[in-house]
């Protein structure tokens, strides 16, 4: 099978090209801007005459037209990964998840590519505090440009699969962990200890409590879902069966690190900034049901990946 | 109050302007593209000094700021009138519905202007058929561009509000009929009828139905829910409690018209294109309950919105 991931330099996308690659049938294009993809992620597959960079943009529908001609599928993982950002500059997420993905259908439309994977997130749902939102929940009131622009995404997807006769398989991710990240609390949580080994500054109150899945069960998820289900448009919820709050976490990195006698200062709130969203919860009986379960918990995927995150060799962006 | 109404010079916009400047505590900036809109229906406000017509775009994102300033509310109702373009002209409500929407956004929260009312539709529901659809309905899977940016829209005034401390009020409503409607089904039947008297083109089996509110029930809804929720984001379905066909909304045409034997020739399968919804219904407790409901049913407001555009001279635009 011909693969395009966008994003595909970038933490999950990377992850997933080196599990597509794995089998002898697939040939992978990656597509990635490098803005937060990194070369060092990829590299081990330059000399593999299956695999195919593509350093381009997918606001430049023109290079996505060229790039995307005789592929079997697209897995869409490119984003932005720097969600607050759009507090300052609101149209990124706009740029970033719409734009970028209306290009991409619009260059499958014209090449006749017909399967679609894309990574949504928990932002869709809104802030609905404790409630256990299934894929059917309703109203989406989404509260960050974030969250709303995964929607709207997820929304041209959808029309594109009815419009034009292809298939998607959207996934909303509890938030994704892994040796690769290059953002969130785990990653900066390291950054700011080695920083300075007596004191870890938190946003918000510590009690924010999500789920985190790593990012081995998400592509497990994919696999799962786009070998058992062939609807028109198939939306899952992937996440752990527990939660962790962000005190918990600081306190495993901590552990994991080997530090003694951290003093915790919090910024206080409920929220780390203004479009957060403290508590997740997911309602996970469709993926259940299915036959799918994460392997790992969110306290056991945060373990690993700050365990992952230490011992690996780091590159520049990452310190 | 000072009101800023994009799409001012379409249908729907031009009569809410009538409506505002019919209280002279109104001022009134029609800002529209002229691109369906027209000066026919808002030239009778050009002596009054509390209008103000801009002719820009909303795609020019600096116009948009210049003229925001000073306004304190907005009626964003400027769309692309034709759902159906969408099948060749794949971005084109992306850029008519979304990218004109973030601007008129980023434009308010520059300018300090903090509420906006929003003219969505039911293609957010996507095809469900007899369902009756209530706000909180999901999964919501849409089968247009049309309906995918409604609700790509509805998403992003949805995380300005939540960021930026607005507050909005989205309409889904059923089809609008009235006077100065410059598509829709009703439409298109009196000009084929004026072009032919012996036959009547019908696209799909006819059997299509749908609610379909007149503008003034639509202008009814939009005064009776700003002035009585006050949420963040306030999310009704507005539409009559009865529902209508294609064929029967011929034959109010062809009675209205005082035709005989005329012949209908269908085009045959359940929809009119490919992203058309054959079936729509509205589930309609929380506008009821909040006190509201629409004067005139379906069919009544077809029987009157033909026989208004019947009477109507028309303009170049319309014939």
């Amino acid at each position: 099978m011909k693969c395009f991931v966008t994003g595909g330099a970038g933490f999950i996308g990377s992850t997933m090209v080196d599990k597509l690659l794995e089998n002898s049938n697939n040939q992978v294009t990656v597509f990635d801007n490098f803005c937060s993809g990194q070369e060092e992620f990829i590299k081990h597959h330059f000399s593999d005459k299956r695999f195919n960079l593509i350093k381009g943009d997918l606001l430049n529908a023109e290079i996505v037209k060229k790039s995307m001609v005789g592929h079997d599928l697209v897995f869409h993982f490119a984003a932005n990964p720097d969600i607050a950002k759009a507090m300052t500059q609101t149209d990124i997420d706009l740029k970033l998840g719409v734009d970028a993905t209306y290009n991409l259908l619009e260059a499958m439309r014209l090449s006749g590519v017909n399967k679609i994977v894309f990574s949504s997130g928990s932002g869709v749902y809104g802030n609905v505090g404790l409630v256990e939102t299934a894929e059917d929940f309703g109203p989406l009131i989404p509260v960050s440009m974030y969250g709303a622009c995964k929607l709207a995404a997820e929304s041209i997807i959808s029309a594109f699969c009815h419009m034009f006769d292809m298939k998607s398989w959207i996934f909303r991710f509890a938030n994704v962990v892994g040796t690769r990240q290059t953002h969130g609390v785990g990653f900066d949580f390291i950054k700011k200890l080695r920083a300075d080994k007596s004191k870890l500054f938190i946003l918000g109150d510590g009690k924010q409590s999500k789920s985190y899945i790593h990012v081995s069960d998400v592509l497990g998820a994919i696999d799962f879902a786009i070998n058992n289900t062939n609807s028109t448009v198939n939306i899952f919820n992937a996440a752990t069966d527990d939660y962790i709050s962000v005190r918990e976490i600081a306190d495993i990195v901590i552990d994991v690190m080997g530090l003694k006698s951290v003093k915790y200062e919090y910024s206080g709130g409920d929220k780390g900034w203004k479009g957060d969203i403290p508590v997740v919860r997911f309602n996970l009986n469709k993926i259940h049901k299915l036959g799918w379960r994460a392997k790992l918990s969110s306290h056991e995927a945060i373990r690993q990946s700050i365990t992952e995150m230490l011992s690996l060799k780091l590159t520049k962006k990452q310190t």
